[in-house]
């Protein structure tokens, strides 16, 4: 049994980890996918998926994980939801399982009766990339959210500085909405 | 003459129904043009093109509207509102008359000289696609702002379920603007 | 030395036009870009690059600048923040020092070790796009915050009326997170 | 049951009507897909979406065709082959089989075990958007190949003019190839 | 009055140079467009839009052309031929009339009613990008055919040498028709 | 050290596999990049990456390579050559050392100053995707030059069938040539 396990991982944390040995334990392979791949240098999005690769790769090699059994994916968006399952199917190797998180994309592949399991995120209110973005902002203590393979990564490519930098922009101004015609 | 009714449908309303009906009183056709069409599975973008357009299609035929002089349309969003009115006229016949109702549509097509009819809605507070979404969510009566037709075709694709699911998802996470150069 | 000098320009100001005389007395020659050109008709880009264009170059020609020192080149964007700097180094020719204010911005020409100088606004909130597109929306005197030559380029192609016709949209429907799966 | 006729109708010509009335013996419904919908102004696909809508329309009217029971759609491409079914889809309404003639259409449709009729073209090599295109270009008799509604459209819009001048590009030049890394 | 001279000046050559200052002879101002400014590294479009860019000032600066009447821009290509002119007159000034060679780009500015002078080229068989991409692949002389200021950008992009490498690319393999559904 | 091994995989072959065993020789891991990813189902490429993932999956599986060294990647294409290096470089952890065999690949990557290994083929004129595609065609003994595991998976996917299919398409119609404006 092969399993898709999709997410953002801005970054990998804890919870992640704790999913992926989780699969591990009742899957034969676990595709891990990174969504929204070409997104990066953003609040919510500050990492590269190459960036969040290596997090993935060099966390799993610390903790021992069969790298044989796990393949790292980066899923670039397409922008068209109904197409978007499609998109995934055809960039993967076939999988019979999916732990997703997000409502759209659980959505998604239930339409396409894909076997969806939501992951009951493991203390879910501070193992969540929002709460350690927001930590590093407020320099309050992340590194404990985070596996220390990750907080590697994150300080080899001068993660912190980034986010710190990136924060100060005005994220009301060129809203999406205003780019196309909402009739 | 050939009006251009558009709008994006999310769903199709009594509202749309009531302007339809007036448009085919003044004109010899049609053209209802489903726009945003390449969007769908969204809180306010809900339902795909293919299903609008089913909508569209099986009310106006209960409602006994001469379907010869209706045209059906699906017109994707393209990102550059200074050439959006060309990408219209690029894939529909020619028209001669505009009804729209939203602000930068209406602007768009005034600065390309067509004559735009601004479609005062009929009991608008009630008859929006906002509302009849908000009441789905909120379980509330929205069957009677819907022809019957579309309620049919909501159900047929379970489109409340859908609805309900999306719903959860956090909106406030990968705003557009944080992907972009804002500069 | 060439430097470059990225911006909106929605619309160009006085403020704007102090930093380019401010870079000509250091520089030999500026590249201004017109950053996010495929953006118009929206409340906080009102503006195509062509309009913007012009309002560059006339108010340059009317203030004496040496226009030989100066090349205005459109700058579409690419939601790639990872590529952008490579981006813009491919369609401009090359540049010794980058003067710009947005952070998404500084930061990702930092990355690639330009040498950056931030933009300390000349009285930054009244010189300001946004203070300005405030200004004509709540009919307030704008005129003295831009260049004469501008201001009569935002006349003749009607800018004023665009822009109060357009805020009439609703912005909150249809955000970008809608059409995305942030996961 | 509702059928699909998908095709590129450059322009459109007597096999293709003798297909759509054949359909129309045989299904309920027939949805015309305009393929390749975005292309305009070359050799091979010298009309826009808009333009061959009207020519389907017009020469269906004329020929007394129930309108009630076409829909004419432009299909954009989307250079995602595995993605195209889908893309088609969401586009459209349901439908139960697919009319097409073009092998790499056939073979996705098939996949995606869709009942697939290829249209044995009525006398192919006459009956062929090549043949009337070329005839054009050499100044031979193409008008006896096509409806004389669809003839008297590509007049309209100066069509014999538009191809005559098109074909003397030097059609050699940049090839897709040499834009993408074939690697 | 302002013209727009649209090439893709892969290379920038002398009988470019004689059309520029033609131009210069009878209009007060000129906008030299880059069209393909998206395209490099191949053998038809060698160079990027900011190493022509660089060719184009650099010579006209050698030859003593009025910098002041000159705007030279990069114009993307956008794959929708009936949007292209808006296309072109949204990133630009205004122009009265347009200098062109390339078919396809004549008939578009003269359905969108422009008075366009095809360029008579000078020695055309000669001063062309194609002789000159083909001496440089063939070691003949080419510099005869270009202007002193534009060899030397391409020396110092090393020009010849990535030309030579890329010759080497099989073209056939990889067709943009493969990519698409041809219908 | 890692080093990125890209090619298009169009099927994987035992060329490839060579390769690849070798690089695992002298490094300590590599990343197998599948390029054009999102083409698919065209006769220079009819398997979708996610099909191609599985080929080279299954093979090395077979042949026992440690997969812990191994990490098999999907690159898109983005048609922009001058960025496509850091493309790459976004999307996959970082490398040291290069191998390919594309002249366009090669090149770029020379110019971003990576050490490039061209893969000296191991028989070229047999172990190469052309060759094999053109034996499934001809009905030739293809599978020799395949491995074993790769060949079980184009039987599983129907593969055979698809390529003989697909190439009765006229490859001469709709070049991309045609929907540019090459100017």
């Amino acid at each position: 049994m092969r399993a898709l396990y999709i997410g953002r991982f801005q970054p990998f944390h804890l919870g992640h980890l704790h999913i992926v040995k989780y699969i591990l334990e009742v899957s034969k392979e676990v595709i891990i996918a990174i969504g929204s791949s070409q997104v990066s240098h953003t609040v919510h999005n500050p990492f590269t998926a190459g960036e969040r690769f290596l997090m993935i790769k060099k966390t799993l090699e610390t903790e021992g994980v069969d790298l044989r059994r796990v393949h790292i994916l980066p899923v670039p968006d397409i922008y068209r939801n109904a197409l978007w399952v499609k998109h995934v199917e055809t960039i993967t190797p076939p999988f019979d399982v999916v732990y997703a998180n997000e409502p759209v994309t659980v959505r998604l592949f239930k339409e396409s009766n894909y076997n969806v399991k939501v992951t009951a995120l493991y203390k879910r209110n501070v193992y969540s990339g929002e709460e350690i973005r927001n930590r590093i902002l407020e320099n309050k203590d992340w590194e404990i959210l985070v596996p220390k393979a990750t907080v590697e990564v994150i300080k080899d490519i001068d993660g912190v500085a980034r986010l710190l930098e990136i924060i100060k922009s005005d994220k009301k101004e060129t809203s999406y909405q205003e780019m196309t015609n909402s009739i």
